[in-house]
């Protein structure tokens, strides 16, 4: 590792102890212990700054309270984790977090009706406008995770009685969203490209209203799935649901924050997004959308009272317990909205350089792309059964060979091991990291003694 | 404003710029152009540094991308909102979050059987077990929120035809959380001093189940509520639900992270904390703890499968749909969590400030204490009727004045423009703070000219 990164961590680290100096202090200013401590710090600094600029020094910090490693991947590798990606942190929200990450630190100005979406400093409320513009909705919610999206749908719509037909490639939090209001779960089957098409929809809805006597209580559907990031007929399935006046469920955790959606031309009655999978967002974040008509049921106010005191609670919403992301959460996701708006709209080029990465890992005999081809996602599963893993069975270090020379050359987030289907993300990596990520896989092919075309 | 301060947060947010250029550069390192963004980068910090050292300098920096104000107060003031003060983070929980607050961070060594509380980098398994010890449970996971704790609870044991006794003051997510599972709710009234005892528990219980013809689903009671800050007996109200077999929610929000808590002493089945409240952690955040024997309701595992395909979802968790807080809202809690548990320790010092800065207050003649007096917390509800609101009846700021006036002493988080019935916390301010805190509002009655003891 490169020492200045070292350095420009134990930088944030020392200003972060010169801040608290000041939280410590009277309003009236620092007394000339505080100054003293302050001062120190900033020798400190300086010399980092030193360091920094020399391109020396050693490791002081070597772990957190806790006994919690230093992150550095994003600084010293291409992550190529593909879950991971899509959630990394612009530095506007980095810098969000450090100045807001104090619990409810959004509650300062927060007046009548006490509600989170209607807080004006900071500008939650134009946030929360702007978000279900931005998926092409009538309202929108921050909810703590795509699955508490779901949650809030399934909680409101779902009776112990009803059914819900998903995606049989649908995202496991789906299911256990359905589990969890007591309802069961029908599945439209993937066709052998393993994609869900309008037909199979219609198909499978039909049979089932027909057996069950009735129509389903929801319908949801991944636009792009999370085990093969294969593209769905979310258009088509929303019009089968829509058939039989059952509303449909956009899943767009691999989508909303990296690809244009626009969710009533798709049909969609609520549309689902997560902060941390695709909107550059801590965890645990994420957007829930829909109608008017339907924020009528999902985000109904309460209308429990007690029944001595007839308490009742205001225009706090029921499917959400009330505010929902309340501190640095929500802001982080504020401050990375411009850009994750402005990143939409290169879409084209996110999934060009997936294809670019593929091609290359193609080149290399024996290999092949589980994932829809050519791809229309940034993510994919591919399988090197014939070409890496045939060379993990002889490696002394098995499948960990590929990781361990992936790692050689600053290359992280393959699962470990894996040497058959494996999945990657090239999510927003630039032209060069791309081309240094297919060379690696051609280079460590060679050094191999795989055949690679055109080498 | 030191300009210090101001300098400070310029200093990481230039950090932070230096940092993403590693973030886009290839891992065998800089190329000259990002060596030269690195260099001007490292040259604005040079030049802050040298501002901080000399106490010079001008605003660069007014505001975080998406409009965002810089938020200070904490390093410019003396903070009392009541919420807020046990949600401070500590800098070990600041730095956890600069460098694991990318999207899905704790994912990185996921392995079988894939879930948050396995994880063992960061020690997220250990953390866990750790969590259950301290609140003396026997098992522990994290939530987005207390709320997201009642939620797993009322969802699991609450069924539409089912009650739930809790207090008449409880905070309105409980109620919340019955209203969204579907169940009644019925109420433990307090008494005159605000406070909700065993015999009323028991009282109300008795009479409840001979009219309902059933036992409640749940009993639940906050330790300290949140409207006054009582002391509620919730030891007595644990043993009264246990009378008829209920199960007992300890509702620990002002109290997990501020005061040693030990639930199965108390008698609870379940333990609700709130990290952004109390232990000093992000929002949104929580845990939720029981025992061996409720946790193979509450903590169940998936049994929901595709009809089609098939497909189980292993050790998911119902309730918590799977995972809760993958990145840096857990990782910054774990970090504050080593200090966090030190500080409870010291919950008699807090509440001797407390009743210092109430003392000192009701010096101030025509003031009272709403809340039980003397204060056993850090927050209290205090009425200065007679007192402030007597200036603001003909002041032209009107209530504004007192806000105005503690602001032009570094004073903030009172609610805007209330002089009559408002709450404070004391929590974690220094005594030289809380004096300066306590001398402040005398300063204030005085210059009005209202009359104080001893003054």
């Amino acid at each position: 590792m490169d020492i200045r990164i070292q350095k420009i961590i134990e930088g944030l680290f020392c200003l972060e102890d010169m801040r608290e100096v000041y939280r410590g202090a009277l309003p009236t200013g620092l007394s000339p212990d505080e100054e003293a401590a302050l001062g120190a710090k900033l020798g400190e600094l300086e010399g980092l700054v030193g360091e920094i600029r020399a391109g020396t020094g050693r490791p002081r910090v070597t772990q957190l309270a806790g006994g919690i490693a230093l992150r550095t991947r994003e600084e010293t590798a291409i992550n190529i984790q593909p879950i991971q990606a899509g959630g990394r942190l612009t530095p506007e929200a980095r810098k969000a977090l450090a100045l807001w990450g104090d619990g409810y630190s959004v509650c300062d100005a927060c007046r009548a009706p006490f509600r989170l979406d209607r807080i004006t400093k900071p500008p939650l409320a134009a946030f929360h406008e702007d978000l279900a513009a931005f998926v092409g909705m009538d309202r929108a919610r921050v909810v703590p995770g795509a699955r508490r999206g779901f949650q809030a749908v399934t909680s409101a719509l779902v009776g112990r009685e009803d059914w819900v037909l998903l995606s049989s490639l649908g995202h496991y939090t789906e299911y256990l969203a359905v589990e969890q209001a007591g309802g069961s779960v029908h599945e439209i089957p993937a066709d052998d490209r393993r994609v869900v098409t309008a037909e199979a929809a219609a198909e499978r809805l039909d049979t089932l209203v027909r057996e069950l006597g009735k129509p389903p209580a929801l319908v949801m559907c991944d636009h792009f799935d999370y085990r093969d990031a294969n593209e769905h007929d979310v258009r088509g399935v929303a019009r089968a649901a829509h058939q039989y006046d059952a509303p449909f469920l956009y899943n767009g955790a691999y989508t909303v924050g990296v690809m244009p959606v626009d969710g009533k031309a798709l049909g969609a009655d609520f549309v689902v997004g997560s902060g941390h999978k695709s909107m550059a967002a801590p965890a645990p974040s994420g957007v829930l959308a829909t109608t008017d008509e339907y924020a009528e049921r999902v985000f109904r106010t309460t209308r429990i009272a007690g029944d001595l005191t007839g308490r009742t609670f205001g225009a706090k919403e029921v499917e959400l317990l009330g505010c929902t992301l309340m501190g640095g959460t929500v802001v982080a996701m504020m401050a990375s909205f411009p850009a994750v708006r402005e990143r939409t709209a290169h879409w084209d080029g996110e999934v060009a350089k997936s294809n670019y990465f593929v091609d290359r890992l193609l080149e290399i005999e024996g290999s092949a792309c589980i994932s829809e081809y050519p791809r229309k996602h940034a993510v994919s599963k591919v399988d090197t059964t014939g070409s890496f893993d045939t060379v993990a069975k002889t490696h002394k270090r098995r499948g960990f060979f590929l990781q361990d020379e992936l790692s050689k050359r600053g290359i992280v987030g393959v699962f470990a091991g894996a040497t058959r289907a494996w999945k990657l993300s090239t999510y927003g990596l630039s032209w060069r990291r791309v081309e240094y990520l297919a060379d690696a896989y051609q280079e460590i092919a060679e050094k191999y003694g795989l055949a690679v075309a055109g080498a």
